[in-house]
């Protein structure tokens, strides 16, 4: 897993993926009391960056196995961005899917040709199953981001954000990156590995579920000890991945986490100031970088929102909360 | 007025405003029955397309007569773009606002550093308030709509309309313009006519308050019987401009109006499938794009979603009432 592959990732990503905004409001700027660089990754097909991976995997495959078909499993964004690259390619899609994920997921990725098979959340193994399925089925799983091609597609997040922050004039800053299994995060900390050497990514979690926080911390790789119980449901996974870890222990600065209140704060402040919409698990790098201030180095800080694809009445519960300017 | 105008605008605004995203979604193309592509003008700076124009007028003022300050009329759109460029050239600012705008804008406002005079929208005439208090503080009216420097920052929306539409391919669409008092709206024509004349531009208004789409039907122009009732508060005019109307009247098609339930469900679309804060007056074009398809030609439609300045309450409605997938 190296540059190369993200750069590659880019070339075959190129007049399909969006370069999605880098953005700023000075309200945000006043909160965090150093300059707030936001990338818009929600505005993305598909409302997240996993269309990126599933594209970068997608295309880059052979087309015999291909037209046999791809699988997935997630909560909800990786499966949307599988099944909107496989349509777009001709291929089938399979896609497993805890069946707590909110319902907008289920059904835009039934909407974008995709099959959606439900799984239990706490009682089974998504990754048992995927993998009977596909055998089954003669599908090519598409794993959500311990595979190097999706973490190139990923990556690719960061070649964006080293060019943005440049156009922008800043070459030091602390980039926080949501983070689930790591795919995101790596493959941007390779990004600007090579790119923007003065830009230092940090991985942001829910609280309570801070595998790849604690993982960093330990120097190994370390487990949640519960699979749900945070709303932020686009990045709760079981730990970090065994390609992904390595990439961040030696790229990333310490991990952060916060609370679902600061994700919903969060959430809120990207309406009013950005006139953008943040899912749970997509703010809580924001929520990080405007209310775990002084855990922050700098004068700069850049936080990407991961994605958008939130029910109506999770929104709603954040502009009741904290929706008043 | 003339493309020229616009062509320098886009000079003067260059590095201080953004060149906002042309956006699309395979799920607004199915409901639209052909192409959809919306031109994210809520992501502006200040949260409007406002900022252009204002930007516009105070980059071509006369240093000394702009460090006397300026001074703006508005519902809250141009009145934020406003105290924004003004503050950003070191200039200070008033800004008459009906007392009636939402809480939101008026907070943004004083918080962008103008000085905020309400006034009632029903019984004062702003045009006689706005010219008193200018004569009286030495400051420089900056026009909502009826004055060519900001025409001119506004069609910067058009000439990136042109050459995003060329890069997406498309040749021949019809642009719908959330139209009050067609600075935006002429603007755009202005820049289309010089760099894609295969787009036409429609004006897009809320019921009963018509205004543009009555005076262009009748080639001469029409007032408005009423100020207040609308949900609609940014494109809520007296009347088109003298300026404005016959470059309308000249370049555009019919004009088109929407209900406020519709211009909600827009809203609630743009949520869902496009992860945008739309307000109600911004969300008017995508609102005929979608939702009064039968009064459109060919086979894709450009609208501008042109401001997403709204309170989280009336956010909150357009969620309930129409967020369901």
């Amino acid at each position: 897993m190296n540059l190369d592959m993200i750069e590659a990732a880019a070339g075959r990503l190129d007049g399909h993926l969006r370069r999605t905004p880098l953005l700023s409001s000075p309200f945000l700027d006043d909160i965090a009391g150093r300059r707030v660089f936001v990338k818009a990754e929600c505005l993305q097909h598909t409302g997240s960056f996993k269309a990126r991976g599933a594209w970068s995997a997608l295309s880059a495959m052979d087309p015999d196995l291909r037209r046999k078909g791809v699988m997935g499993f997630s909560s909800g964004n990786h499966a949307q961005g599988v099944a909107w690259a496989a349509s777009a390619h001709g291929a089938p899609s399979v896609i497993l899917m805890p069946a707590d994920a909110p319902a907008l997921k289920r059904a835009n990725t039934a909407a974008l040709g995709a099959e959606v098979v439900l799984y239990d959340r706490a009682t089974e193994d998504r990754e048992a199953l995927g993998t009977t399925l596909a055998t089954e089925r003669g599908l090519t799983l598409v794993k959500p981001y311990d595979e190097p091609l999706v973490i190139a597609g990923q990556g690719t997040v960061g070649l964006e954000i080293a060019a943005q922050a440049a156009e922008a004039g800043v070459t030091e800053a602390e980039v926080l990156v949501c983070c689930g299994g790591g795919g995101l995060t790596s493959g941007i900390a390779l990004a600007l590995e090579g790119h923007a050497p003065g830009l230092r990514v940090r991985p942001v979690e829910p609280e309570g579920f801070d595998d790849v926080k604690r993982s960093l911390a330990a120097g190994s790789i370390q487990s949640n000890n519960r699979m749900d119980g945070s709303i932020c449901d686009a990045i709760v996974t079981p730990r970090p991945g065994d390609i992904t870890f390595p990439i961040l222990s030696r790229l990333c600065g310490p991990g952060l986490a916060v609370s679902d209140e600061e994700a919903l704060r969060a959430m809120a402040l990207a309406f009013l100031r950005l006139k953008l919409v943040a899912e749970p698990g997509g703010a809580v790098a924001l929520a990080a970088a405007l209310l775990r201030t002084e855990e922050i180095e700098g004068d700069t800080v850049i936080a990407v929102i991961s994605g958008g694809n939130v029910d109506p009445a999770m929104f709603n519960r954040a502009l009741t909360s904290y929706g008043s300017a």
